[in-house]
């Protein structure tokens, strides 16, 4: 499945963490440092080899029962007995927006909770612990009977995962979903202990940890405090963690260490095939660019009326600079004519290995042109695909969701679209009623834009833009569509999904009647798709799949599901544009950055900062790189050394790293984190928050807050 | 003329400061701070019309004689009214190694002179100040005369050119080049005072001012303090400086600035036609790199004896390395296929403008087919050119020459190789006569590697490689041509230089014995170099000039030819690796460096500077960049603002100004330099060198050394 096209701009957590990518990947097991490897097949052999580490089971169940994920597309991890969870700034930003008001911009202002009693709600915030895995491969495989057509097997598999996921919630009460990996090859029913009841311990404030901003992210060296702690709570009191939560490391990390990443990787496309990789280069990446360009500059036109409209406007540029970047990253390895070259020596070697076997060749060898064929398909129906949709414009696309939501649930859960299953409703519904504050003109705005680029490439003649705009202006029409909608109100929201298809069909709100009118157009492209595109790649590349099993064995590591996994590395600088790039960084640097750019924006520092210079070791180690295999969704993972004590956060890989999506070089790809050391040392120094420090550094007990 | 051997390896003052290149540029007016410009024509169009700076012309003429050259490939300035003059640590470095002994080390523990008295004499170091610039292009034009050939062309433009030279040396005694500009579009002959009482004031040691090592080396961010002060003597007495010398800025170089560079660029090949970019990246480099990368593992392997030959190998290794670095950034321009595309393009429309002028047609219209022709020629023929020679073998390359000279020398001076001209001979004589330490083993063990290298290349039939080895291996001919030899004294030199073609014929000092045998095919491969290459591109080359000159007028500068130049350009940062880099660094980033490599080196600190620490202003700017065009040969060159203050000094390009020997990008390209604030702050608090810093700043007759 490729662009399922409401996953595709889910572009949250400050990285391209879009869920449910079910490509697969194989390595050479000798490639060193490489792997998103699940909890149920470390490479226990490398790191005998390589490392002499080889872990407990204990070892890895603490590690995994640890770590977290956030419903967000980031990761985090228990660091104390009693719930505190480190995760990122640029994780917690979303809840840290939502907790801001006209007084307190928690987001720019940072934020600390000395006791619990001051700590802050956050609403719309779920957090999940992997606490058990069972391969259900051969149940899901055994829905597919023979004689079925692609399609029919596809569907199969589906109604087979939502019952199997439906079982599992009934009975256990966990949230239960099948994670497919290795394109197929095997299906695994994760459950997760389910957290919604977290608040907000302490921020450090964006200027601090997003120091730097858009020019800084995704490159290192690097100056970012990126952490924030949350507590979490059940039945009104903190969690009990003290089960399994990561020490604290108060040395940090140490150059040329073993270090593990404990977190859930979004995405990557390591095993697309060649055409695959040709179509993202040459099509679907410019194409994507230039829409991110466009709805960049309707934003920046917005945020010019003033602070405020600033202020509402300024995450979602900051997702979009992130996205534009990432996507240039991405487009120039592909672009890399080594690359592509390494890519189709290894499929060739792939297609070899697959061609010497009469019985694979039978069984797997057409799937290559089967996906070729599709992508051509796919290519030639893209801008239909892409532009007959709302994405971009969050309310309308809420209001669209609210609708396909009404609809779909009453046919029988194997019939629905993805996303729409009952195992999935509840996540949904939590995300159709979180109270983020709306903001319309902005709304109006996106809209506005999203609608202009659909006229601009389909032309006033295509049906869906007929539908949308009616003869009017793009702005006229998302004014008519988004001025008077009720859909910023969660109750309304909620009034709608209790009242079905008929409160829907009998609604009146502006914005409901505008995507009623899209509806059947978005349902049409989403079944062509299906149809055209991800039943035969899925097949196909479920081919492929069985093809690597047969071939490579589980010597390899499947694609990022976001789901948890493990990574592992050392801690070590690289070459980086002529000369070399440390292991770590210090507060010196801090400075250095700030005051070589005359402390000006995006380099401006607190003024807590410039006071505390004096104060602070200016040696301390900072942000530290090692050679993790990460991608986005691995925000805010722990970083633990082999005893399994924490010595950092990660938060984002360097620029170098954004190939990363389709290829893993040990060379430069890099994982960046904040040193445990320089957590602390800004905690007590800059902060003044010795309480949170010390529990952090497990001396609770020790001080009262 | 493309290389003639015994310049093609001058790598002095730690860039590629090859001198006398001839090749021409053009670029458009518009392409904003680009060029090399003379001093009788400043772009004062583009001055005028992008910074509002009208300069007169005292300020040119003040610029020109506050500027200097080193002879050993750097440039500098007069500093003060007593004959200061600040250089590069770098251009500084083979007279601190010359003066350095067994018990001082100048080069790495730095050297301070609080007095005129303690201050170091300099030999074998030469100073020259440009005094007077005359167009002599009618002279040396009108030599040729109707019906000569290229090759009598070539000929007679050289006599004239020597006689010039030698008449002007004898009316005025001053140092007299013709300079051929604009691919002999122009001849200009400037006159020189020259200095060779040069004695040394302060050196900050290595470990700082080449902070960072060949890792930083080229590139930028960066934190090196590369300076070092000289003070010019005339009769025994500090040069009085008083009328020109620039005054030091105390704010030193601020953002957005418009500054100048005045100084001597070494070399460019940026109207290299397609043809010769082409043969420079497909045979060339590769072959000049592979070589570096042999003689570097000889010096490594020669290094690893002790520490003692380590100390006497450093000065080469550190030469190979920034070659090696060079060459690498050179070559990776020529084969960014956007830059090749761009020369593809300007070289289309030039030729079109030429083609669409019949006149113009007929009279240069072949000229690139010619240099083509030639370049194909040179192109087979160029293993036996590249290893017919002793080249990286200094000791025996000195022999050669001395070999060489006393033959010249009996010649008229019109039928002399390039580089025996009456006017070079007193350079050419104080270098043969150098009384820089000699280290035999290591002479042996390079000249071991050259002669490994051409039997490698050529095979053991080829006529040089017999007559070298005589039938020996490479070592054991090395051997018995370095040991016993007596050319490591001047003594010896200087009796040779005497005796002339007689005392050398006679000698039977195994180096003189074993030159002689190679001399014949040395003479024989210039030869045809001149017949087949030099004579034609030249002549050909000339055409594109007058060409150019025919198109484009004087509204383009010439290509480099280590005589002084203006660059103009700001003060500011630049796109990099993802990131932006600042136009300045700070002292708290020297820090930050070294300690986040653990203060290993080449990151390591002197002890002072990490005594120092508190007493800094660390926000002090210490390194920065501006987009002036500059190139190898710069090195030493002053930075200084619209009222002709000294606002840094330049030490280096960024990486990404490598491919600048062809294309100037102001998009990253960055010249490197020192600021003033940098070199008071650290020698009053860290060197304690009050005295130096008063008289730098102007305060010298308030204070007693």
């Amino acid at each position: 499945m490729k662009k399922s096209r409401w996953q595709r701009w889910a572009v949250l957590g400050g990285l391209l963490a879009v869920m449910g990518a079910v490509m697969v990947v194989w390595r050479s097991p000798l490639w060193a440092a490489e792997g998103m490897w699940t909890f149920d097949n470390p490479p226990l052999q490398q790191w005998k080899a390589r490392y002499d580490f080889v872990p407990t089971q204990a070892w890895l169940n603490h590690v995994r029962l640890s770590s977290l994920r956030f419903n967000n597309g980031g990761s985090g991890s228990f660091v104390s007995p009693h719930g505190l969870v480190l995760t990122n700034h640029h994780i917690a930003l979303s809840e840290l927006q939502k907790l801001s008001t006209a007084q307190h911009n928690y987001v720019q202002e940072g934020f600390y909770a000395p006791t619990e009693a001051q700590e802050l709600k956050c609403p719309g915030l779920e957090v999940d612990q992997l606490v058990s895995m069972e391969n259900v491969t051969a149940k899901v495989q055994g829905a597919v009977k023979p004689g079925m057509s692609d399609v029919q097997a596809l569907q199969a598999r589906r109604a087979e995962i939502a019952a199997i996921e439906r079982q599992s919630l009934k009975a256990t009460g966990l949230r239960s979903d099948v994670v497919t990996l290795y394109d197929g090859g095997e299906y695994w029913l994760y459950r997760y202990k389910k957290y919604t009841d977290i608040r907000l311990v302490f921020d450090p404030g964006q200027q601090i940890a997003f120091f730097g901003g858009s020019w800084d992210n995704f490159t290192y060296p690097r100056y970012d405090l990126d952490f924030a702690v949350f507590r979490l709570y059940e039945h009104g009191k903190p969690v009990d963690s003290s089960a399994d939560y990561f020490h604290w490391s108060r040395r940090g990390a140490q150059p040329g260490q073993l270090v593990f990443v404990s977190g859930n990787p979004g995405r990557t496309d390591r095993e697309d095939t060649v055409a695959q990789l040709k179509l993202l280069r040459d099509q679907i990446f410019p194409l994507d660019l230039a829409s991110l360009k466009s709805h960049r500059a309707a934003l920046e036109h917005y945020s010019a009326a003033g602070p405020e409209q600033a202020r509402e406007a300024s995450e979602m540029i900051f997702f979009i600079d992130n996205s534009i970047k990432a996507l240039t990253g991405m487009e120039k390895g592909l672009k890399d004519p080594e690359l592509m070259a390494l890519k189709e020596r290894q499929e060739a070697a792939f297609k070899a290995r697959v061609a010497a076997n009469p019985a694979w060749e039978t069984a797997y060898g057409n799937a290559w042109a089967q996906i070729a064929q599709a992508e051509k398909e796919y290519a030639a129906h893209l801008k239909q695909l892409r532009f007959r949709s709302l994405e971009f414009s969050p309310l309308a696309e809420q209001a669209l969701t609210i609708a396909l939501y009404v609809q779909q649930i009453r046919k029988p859960d194997a019939d629905r679209l993805p996303g729409f299953h009952d195992a999935q409703l509840p996540s949904l519904r939590f995300r159709l009623l979180s109270p983020a504050p709306v903001y319309p003109k902005m709304e109006e705005a996106l809209l506005a834009d999203t609608l202009s680029e659909s006229l601009a490439e389909l032309g006033p003649n295509d049906p869906f833009v007929h539908a949308a705009l009616e003869g009017q202006s793009p702005e006229e029409a998302a004014k008519h569509a988004i001025q008077g909608t009720q859909l910023a109100s969660v109750a309304f929201r909620k009034s709608l999904l209790s009242g079905g298809e008929a409160a829907v069909a009998a609604s009146k709100d502006p914005l409901i009647v505008f995507v009623r009118r899209l509806l059947p157009f978005v349902l049409q492209e989403q079944k062509w798709y299906d149809d055209h595109v991800d039943s035969i790649v899925t097949a196909a590349g479920q081919k492929l799949g069985q093809a690597r099993f047969a071939v490579y064995g589980k010597s390899v590591y499947p694609d990022a599901t976001f789901t948890l996994r493990l990574a592992y590395g050392t801690v070590k600088g690289y070459p980086m544009n002529g000369t070399i790039a440390p292991p770590f960084t210090t507060f010196y640097g801090l400075y250095d950055r700030a005051y070589s750019f005359g402390l000006k924006h995006p380099f401006n520092l607190p003024q807590r900062f410039l006071q505390a210079k004096r104060r602070l070791k200016l040696s301390t180690p900072y942000d530290f790189v090692s050679t993790c295999d990460i991608i986005g969704g691995n925000s805010g993972s722990p970083v633990i050394n082999r005893r399994g004590n924490l010595v950092g956060l990660i938060f984002d890989g360097d620029i170098e790293s954004l190939p990363g999506d389709f290829v893993y070089d040990e060379k430069q790809n890099r994982a960046v984190a904040v040193d445990t050391t320089a957590i602390i040392e800004a905690l007590r120094h800059v902060y003044h928050a010795d309480a949170l420090a010390n529990e952090l550094e497990g001396q609770r007990a020790n001080t009262s807050p």
